[in-house]
Formats: C-alpha cells, sequence, structure tokens
C-alpha cells in the first residue's frame, strides 16, 4: 500500500508507492553510456585544450600538471558587470542578471568521473569549491553561493567532460527561504536544530544509512522526492557549506566518492544531481539551519 | 542583459535571458508527431475498447454515442480505500495513501486533442472537471482537488490518446500553502486579492495578453518560469475552480482552446502541461487567493 509521507523539516509531504517501485534499470538515465576517450580535442575542458575556455580563477596543480581548474561559465545567464539594484515597475519587480557562475573542471581527463577519480582528487574537487566559496563569499553583494553537480543528460548536462558548477546571487530563491523558515519554525518551537534531530534520529533507526564517517553521516531521507535520493550532512552543526573545514573535507572526500560509486557500480551509472543545501552567506552560525548535500536521480523531481 | 523577476504573488524569483531564449522549434518536444489514426486497436481509451478501463464515473454523451468518459486511474499511487489517518512514528508523520485518482478521456478519437477540437467539445471536457469536482468536494475526507493534463511524452504522458486527470487528496501540498499563505499576506497588507491586481496590471499593460473574452484572461506572466507560460484567470474573483459557473465555462472553453491552437498551428505542437491553482475545499469562499489554470513548457520547470 502506498502513504503518503512527510519531511519533518519542510513539511513538504511526497507519496511513497512500493508498488510502483521502480527496479534499478528504470531510472533516468539518456541511453547507454558510451565508452569516453581519454582525450578529446573538441572537448574545451580537456588537457591541452584550456585556450578553449575564459581564463581560470583558481587551479589546483597534480602530478605536475593541474588537477582542477575554475573558470568563468561562457554560457552563464548571469553577469558579473551587472548591478544588482532592485528596481520596482508599476507592481513588479526585477534586478538585473548580476552574479557569478563558475565551472569546476574536475579532472584534465574526459572519460573519468568522480565515482571512478581517486579519493585525493576527489578531496581536490572539493577544497576548490571550498576555496571558491570563501572567495566569493567576500563580495557583500552575492547573498547565497550555491555548488551543484548534474551527471547525465537527463540531469542537464550539456558537456560530458566532468564538472561541477558554482552560482552566486544577490537574491535567495523562494523554495530555499521556505525551507530556512520551516526549519526556523522548528527551532522557536523545540530550542533545537530539525536537521541535527533527523540526523540522530537516523543514526538510531540505521536503516537508512548508506555510509557515516567520522565526521558525515549519509542517508536516504524517510520522505524521499525521487529514486536514491541521499543527503550527505556534516555531523557537526554548521548551516553553510562554508564553514566545512579542509580537515574534514578529506572525510566528505571519501563519503561523496563512495556515495557516487555506489550508484556508478550498484545500479549502473544512474544520471544524478548534486546540490548543496546552505543558508544565505550571511546567516552562517545561525542555529536554525543546518548545511547538506543533496543528491537524487532527475526523474523523481 | 538578463534578469531576476519576482512574481509578486508568490515571492518567486526567475531568471530572464533574453540572450539565451529559444527559437520556437527547441521547445521541449519529443521528437517529431508522428500522425496518429483515429482508432488504435490496442488503446483502451479508444471507441469500442471501453471494457478495457475500469467502469466509468460519469459520462457525456455526443453525437448518439459518448463525447467524454471519466473513468478511475488503474495505475494510481492514491487508493479511494484506505484511511486518511495521520500516524506519528517517531520523528516522521505519515498517512496512507488515501485519494482519489481519475482519468479524463476527453473524445472517443485517438488522433484528437484539445486544440483541433471543436469547441463544444472542449466544453464537455470542462464541464466534465466541473462535475466530477463538485462530486469529490462532497467528500469531507478530501482537501484538495487538482485538474492537470500533460501533452506529450516530455510532459510525462504514458498514453497518447487525449486525456486530463483529477487527483483528491487528503493532504495539501507544502508549495501551495506557501503560495497561499504569500498570498494571505498580501491581503492582509493592502486589502486586496494579489491576482486580482495582477490582473488588472496585465490589462492595463496589455503587451502580455495572449486573449480576453467577458469572463476570462490569458496572458503571459511578468516572471515567466518557463517558456510560453501562460495564466488562465477568471475576471470574477473566485478562490476554487468549482465556484466556475456552467454558463462561465463555455467561455472557458473558448479561450483555453484558442490558447492551445496557439501553441498547435503556431509554434508547431510543443509538449505541454496545465495544471489548475485552487484553493483547497474549505477556502472556498476567501479573498486571499484566486483560481486559474497554468500552461507552460515542461522544459523550463
Amino acid at each position: 500500500v502506498s502513504e503518503f509521507r512527510q519531511n519533518p523539516a519542510t513539511k513538504e509531504w511526497v507519496i511513497v508507492a512500493p508498488e510502483r517501485a521502480k527496479r534499478p534499470d528504470q531510472f533516468a538515465r539518456a541511453g547507454e553510456r558510451k565508452p569516453k576517450p581519454a582525450f578529446d580535442k573538441d572537448c574545451p575542458f580537456c588537457r591541452g585544450n584550456e585556450a578553449k575556455t575564459p581564463p581560470e580563477v583558481y587551479r589546483i596543480d597534480r602530478d605536475g600538471d593541474w588537477g582542477v581548474r575554475v573558470v568563468p561559465n561562457k554560457f552563464a545567464a548571469l553577469h558579473p558587470t551587472q548591478e544588482p539594484e532592485r528596481v520596482r515597475e508599476n507592481l513588479y519587480l526585477k534586478v538585473q542578471g548580476f552574479g557569478v557562475a563558475e565551472v569546476v573542471i574536475e579532472t584534465p581527463e574526459h572519460h573519468q568521473t568522480l565515482a571512478t577519480m581517486a579519493v585525493p582528487a576527489v578531496r581536490d574537487v572539493l577544497m576548490a569549491y571550498l576555496q571558491r566559496y570563501h572567495e566569493l563569499a567576500k563580495d557583500d553583494r552575492l547573498d547565497l553561493i550555491t555548488i551543484f553537480r548534474n551527471h547525465g543528460e537527463r540531469a542537464g548536462t550539456s558537456l560530458e567532460h566532468p564538472h561541477s558548477q558554482i552560482i552566486a546571487t544577490p537574491i535567495v530563491p523562494i523554495n530555499l527561504r521556505h525551507q530556512i523558515e520551516r526549519a526556523q519554525r522548528y527551532s522557536d518551537d523545540h530550542g533545537l536544530c530539525v536537521y541535527c534531530t533527523i540526523l540522530l534520529q537516523e543514526q538510531s533507526l540505521e536503516a537508512r544509512i548508506v555510509v557515516e564517517s567520522r565526521h558525515f553521516i549519509a542517508f536516504e531521507p524517510h520522505a524521499s522526492r525521487s529514486p536514491f535520493e541521499t543527503w550527505i550532512m556534516p555531523h557537526r552543526h554548521a548551516s553553510v557549506f562554508g564553514q566545512i573545514t579542509p580537515h574534514e573535507i578529506d572525510d566528505l572526500a571519501l563519503v561523496l566518492r563512495m556515495v557516487l560509486a555506489k550508484l556508478y557500480y550498484g545500479i549502473k551509472d544512474p544520471d544524478y544531481n548534486y546540490v548543496t543545501h546552505s543558508a544565505p552567506v550571511d546567516e552562517e552560525g545561525v542555529e536554525y539551519f543546518h548545511n547538506f548535500t543533496e543528491a537524487h536521480n532527475p526523474g523523481g523531481l
């Protein structure tokens, strides 16, 4: 029998219908994966084609070459040169498309993906996230920094070379604002972070834990919205992604890679998105929100 | 240059980037449309195959045969026999999957679609919506009735025979609750319905009106989330779909068919969803919400 389940943090209801459960081979995946070459001469993210991207804003070297490059997103709808001034016209409010959009090129090798990369290389990718978070957080005009990764066509990738994206905006999307407001109410009512409470509950239930390490836990939430929805959450209460320490990043690399390897090897490399849930930059340190990364199959949302 | 625009009703921000605008032939559409036969012997919704569906709960006759049939959805995750009791287990809340899911078979002819059907036949479809709304609204256990139509594979259709769907649930999705809360705040602040205010604003601007009739207006909102997003709104303030009168339905049939015909003939039959935005059944008559139907291309959401 099916049931509605409510996410206690957001109060969102989902329908869970075991009789309609997908088999592992039915998850959203755009056709068969073709073997990819280690180098594609037309790929702007491949080693040797660095001139095809805008100049890098950050890089991490590895083995005498670059390991991770961060470059501005050429095709972004946001532009760092516009002005974030609010303009009201009649009933309507607008702001120029000011913002920063960057691409994190995760490896020089075209055929890799995080699930197949060595843990130290995954760590470099996460260190690039962290460094860019801190750099972008210095700009007072930017209110929110979001990091995400689209894997596969159904997940919205346009380039197959492994990469993630960072977006920093002067506005906070209403869905995040609602998520935070609900967490605030819980904190007001209970004097506790609702996400800390969920974390403890899942540790005690054990059944939905995917992997747990010293600093992080990965679990499938009670009210998943999509197949293999997974939350990767720091044990330590921290409202924004940027509060994760370099030491904790070592541990996150292990956990993230293991979650992605389970998808890659265990259920045949389905398409996925992952995205950070992080409070706005100026809400760093608040008691009511807890940053985490959510991975899911795009089919279910 | 791109800009963020805020929907004044929901406070949702969207990015509008004219430099990234799609051409009409780039809207989400699952491949080329193949010509369809008027009758498909394997289609459970075709004339002559009535025994392949559960018994009808409602029908409207036309030309000595049925014109519209409403049948229970065989593949629903909701079941009318379960109990809508809330159960709390540890931190988590759940409810059995009680609810009603129905399919409105819009015509006996396989190859039609609302855009190509005669206005009186479209009117019959809308009258079936209205009649089922009133019938389902009598069940106190059902809090919300939503009517929607998915056209094309990218929009989520699994059967190509023209049909829409009705879902009645004992829960109110959090997104609708947030939408209503935002409208309540506007009503508290201004003593006006925010949707009535938008309607007047769009009438005075004129630029975004698609078509207007005696009782309805169809326009593209200022902060569209997806290509050709269109709101079809009654002039008369009414919080739920079921408050539309049979007389007004005549007029809605004209307007809806014209909007869909513009998509079908004007931009080559793209995939679309439409869905009613209607307050919960027991909020019929409230000042703060205004029912409307939203059509959009699935690609943009």
